[in-house]
């Protein structure tokens, strides 16, 4: 297996899914060891930087990439493995920003009232522990949790032509934040273009579901991916697979809509596994869906439907790739 | 402990919120014994059964209640615990209804398509292995799926003297059909009327979350439920307790909507536990929050919000209730 | 024609409907003079008085009404048409209400911000020149704006038992606070009860389309309403005819259902009046289609759909009624 | 007034904003001639062509542009006056394309049932009754319609880097589909990048509101735009400015957020406009607004929010430079 390292220079961090030249050619089977910024640019390092006064909103969710993947031509199937997940900082760091986030109006639910108040939250790293300290700004409340490091954000050029912000989650994958982006997942993406253009970043070391306030506890990440390639076979939405569950996740608004997606996705998918006419793998769904919300705060509202595989015989997807790549990330680990 | 039995005649079944005469008057404290009809009024009993021939829609839902609890007055909570859940027959039904659920045109959401081929699944329940068997109705695929027993409906009389259908779910509780309903859990409802006039209901043998095709393994059901009053403090929404999480249940549409009022619940909750500013506790739930859909296809659409307590330092809800009915359950199961 | 006069005790104002015995009965022909009290329950008489200390928000919408209509039977169609609409007063007045209205959050669209500035405005009514005055709080702007007096509510009692408060516009009428339910229309209401049991109120002087801050110009108005039944042909939803439109009005959220619902409503409705194939009828409409929005404030928004009569040849709805009325109308002017 | 005429060869046509060269630098005063291809790219020419065979859905609503306009910067606000709109074909065409559309199940809302009947419709034009033919598919009625030229289509290229389809509404306008984009409007739209480029297209020779089938009446169009440029202003959202309306375009999801962001900016341009408080124009916006639906079919739903010049005292928006385009519009007539 090839290893290949890359850490962008603050000059290479793109801001877009399309639109930039790849930083990299990688043939598939290649491990990639990758740093990626915090999703504020390094901007929020201290409780007393506010965003309002230190972000600028034009660089937020800095992606390390697009990698160019050899071979890869519209209507193949992308499978990124995260190997591993390591907070790159012994700090991470969340905000309250101004008209952003689930529960205050935004630029599209606007309205007419004040901003919330604006704050800065920093959360200390302990690695033997395994924790991110809670710190209360309000008061004088604090608590560890455990450290749960995630990539918010996964994806490849869109199709069409277009190019979109890395804030966005789309059919091509983006700006997802789901916890389920964890350490031993496959991420499958349809391929939009040749090469894939992929790129990563927006890690979080820990984030609730739905990411309420907007931001998890952002922090810069080194990550451990493992690329491969399937000829055909390219989903419509993003699949995820981990040992217990296959999932999907739908992007758009309202959030009834995200769930739609996901689901239909999920149940064509059953349908391949398990040769399920389209009404059984409804019915069976109905019984056995898990659905977890990801994100009330994006461009798009993203949201999981996920089965739990011990429920259902056994079936390899993508011809059982997710068990090889977990096999090749033991080695590669 | 005073327990009393009850099991409604067919022309004793309720099918609203509201409006009802109570069928008995139970002290705080009580156990309560309850038989429930299922959500298809036993309509479907085969395979051949189709909902459009069988369905009485005016008769869905059917209730057991309402139960007018001594000395609730508006402001109070009701905490009803549930002991015990068993399936009070050997099967349960399932079914695709016309123009009814989260993946078809509705009366709502109103489209030209024609409606999805009408089909009924029966589960058969074996009790020793603790499963329910899904057969498909359009291949030959079988599976067996753990039995989860839970309940669809838990509510209270609205308040504004408003009467409301059995499938609505609201700030009564009512139809919020989630799978956290289930036995161990304590579920807090505000008292809008006198006696508070609370039914439950529409037992499903399992359910997945969101309840995709729009009916669970729907099935008659024992329930033994422990009845409790809390003196004022009535939460706005929902609330269910176990011994692992806190829980909020919001419903309206479009779904963000169900989530974000599930959410300011939840931070007004963590306030009133650990003495948290709104602001801190807003920051805190975006990193901590478990996000499970429970129903997306009911009048209004259901999205819960979770706590993991073992997050937290240790904190009583409403007084630790939920813990001292725990222990009377023991003694009462 | 039987011309009735009915002026309400404050007693017996109604706030839901359905759940209230009649105040009277009238037979179909008949000419009903009725008073009504504004939506505040004229608890907002200057613009001292704002609406978190004056208004009793259990006690909003009063109705007038409900009316038994003698041979009324489910199945239906009621039919109201508006001979006249006087404001009663020689003021209205308009209210942000905190947490109420469009363009602030609410107890559905939950958000942690604080509410708007409370204010109230009053408009002087105008006769001789046939106008409201509208005068700045936070400045010195005043504005004389066309008198254009119209019903918020109008409703049957629901379906299925359900009692709605007189907040809430839905299948059977009630708050669909649109601009269009002015003198000179005739409503069209299925009826669900014996009796139809309707009931009027929520009169306004003026009013903006989506009613952007939840109040209109509110008044007391004397209404002259002209009752008829048509035995059957009940629609699923309300319709509105004049002189110029056929209309529907859908009810729901989001806002993007309440607009299918209604095009769906007038798709069948111009299948009915012109023997157009479904596809045919939805083609003509996509280019005929005028949709004005009616509420985005209410616990359903209203949409309405509205056809043009000049652009189709001549037809007669539920059996031309309308004209007859409009006739009716001016012998009872 | 230079006077320039551009008819893109088919190779130049675009299919996106931003992501383009330009096909031309043209300076403020400008009036340009310009002819665009209908929005199927002339693949419907007959009721036999049905959109599943004939239409390549990578090429729909080609753009005629975009223009460089000397001059424009971000921060600027760029001015489109309609002189004139005149259909370039004797006919136009309509469409049922599968899973498009507002009332079927779509990519977004995903649903499990079968597609409507696929059927296209062509409209006879008649320039000298001014009007369109419909004629229907499954029934032998026909009707002639009034001709009501107008663009769907007219937009700059996006902030951030971002390029997206022509099928998209957006800030940067679009494909807002609204019948108000006609002879005699002054469309004002923020400028995002140097020189700005706009591009047009997606002629209509008539639409509904809501265009609810997803198609106009689309044809080919000669469009005589005047191109003014003014320094500074831009605004957040698209305005329109006719002789009697003041207009804003509120674009997304669900169709709430669209209205409320339309609302919003109003209320904004009011406040310039004639110095009022934000909660005065609130209440006066919320008493005088008209509010139609623009379309419900693409990726965003578009909603306008207008204010009657009659209404309220003279004002000169952006300093008066939509009665100067009158004028000027008039000699290049």
């Amino acid at each position: 297996m090839d290893t290949v390292s890359f850490r962008p220079e603050r000059d290479q961090y793109r801001y877009t899914f399309g639109g930039a030249e790849p930083v990299m050619r990688v043939r598939p089977g290649t491990v990639l060891d990758l740093w990626s910024e915090d999703a504020f640019n390094h901007a929020l390092t201290s409780v007393t930087d506010v965003a309002s006064q230190k972000l600028d909103f034009r660089y937020l969710n800095p992606q390390t990439g697009p990698f160019y993947v050899e071979g890869a031509e519209p209507g193949d199937t992308l499978a990124l493995h995260i190997v591993d997940l390591t907070p790159a900082r012994s700090w991470g760091a969340s905000a309250a920003i101004p008209f952003f986030g689930g529960l205050t109006g935004t630029d599209r639910t606007a309205l007419l009232q004040e901003a919330l108040p604006e704050a800065t939250w920093i959360y200390d790293v302990d690695t033997l522990a395994g924790t991110v300290g809670f710190q209360s700004r309000f008061g004088d409340f604090e608590v560890a949790l455990p450290l749960a490091p995630m990539l918010g954000t996964v994806g490849v050029a869109p199709a069409g032509g277009e190019v979109r912000s890395s804030l966005v989650p789309e059919r091509f994958g983006g700006n997802m934040d789901t916890p389920e982006m964890r350490v031993g997942t496959t991420t499958y993406l349809g391929v939009n273009v040749e090469g894939a253009l992929f790129s990563i970043g927006d890690g979080h070391y820990r984030q609730g579901e739905g990411e309420s306030c907007g931001t998890a506890v952002e922090g810069a990440m080194n990550s451990r991916i493992l690329v491969e390639l399937i000829k055909g076979g390219a989903p419509l939405w993003p699949r995820i697979e981990s040992d217990e569950h296959w999932m999907v996740v739908g992007s758009s608004r309202p959030m009834e809509d995200s769930w739609r997606i996901a689901q239909v996705e999920m149940i064509g998918w059953l349908g391949e596994l398990f040769g399920l006419h389209t009404m059984d793998a409804y019915q069976l769904l109905s019984q056995i869906s898990e659905s977890p919300i990801a994100n009330v705060v994006d461009p798009n509202y993203s949201v999981l439907v996920k089965v739990r595989k011990s429920l259902l015989p056994k079936a390899d997807a993508f011809g059982g790739i997710h068990r090889a790549l977990r096999e090749s990330a033991r080695s590669a680990h």
